[in-house]
């Protein structure tokens, strides 16, 4: 497996919904970088086991995490734990691009592995 | 436990050796933001069962990982699996800061957890 990637490669998006380019992917943990488009959005979910990280390479960031809610930008960090509701928006006009670290891999059994 | 952080503020460094500014941690995984001096690194070395992410904010960083070597700037990333000898050092003449998770969090036990 690639051991380095270059996250400004990563900017292509979809008309659709919201990008995901995945970096790295181990049982422990996954490394993606999303692309969001301006309205674009990741719905509200939750995961039970694992805690998810989102970093911001570029643009404005809307996160839900619990009850609480984040604007951030470029050099922040945002972390919602295991349990929590969370969600991200990008409220434009530019694009949105995050690193997003989830552990463990919440697809590790599907995966095969 | 604090949701967000701003990885701009972490900056401060040590004379003796690399310093590490804790942004999150659970059983699952850390998320840190090391600073190394011109000159200073984190020694290689492995761990058995956890995975390790150098994603570099600011510098240039020399990453070991296995039999590879990796020289990388802002916006790059490395991935260093589990039970692979790896390490870092900073090549100056600027300061080189990364942000470096691990999952899962390798003093899971002794923190109480």
């Amino acid at each position: 497996m690639q051991r380095t990637h270059d996250t400004a490669r990563y900017t292509e998006g979809r008309p659709d919904k919201f990008a995901r380019h995945t970096l790295f992917e181990t049982p422990r943990f996954f490394a993606d970088v999303y692309v969001l488009g301006p309205g674009q959005h990741q719905a509200v979910h939750r995961h039970e086991a694992e805690d998810k990280c989102y970093f911001v390479l570029e643009g404005r960031a809307r996160v839900a995490t619990g009850a609480q809610r984040h604007e951030v930008g470029p050099g922040e960090i945002v972390h919602c734990p295991a349990g929590e509701e969370h969600g991200v928006e990008n409220p434009g006009p530019g694009r949105l691009r995050l690193l997003v670290f989830m552990a463990p891999h919440p697809r590790a059994a599907q995966l095969g592995w």
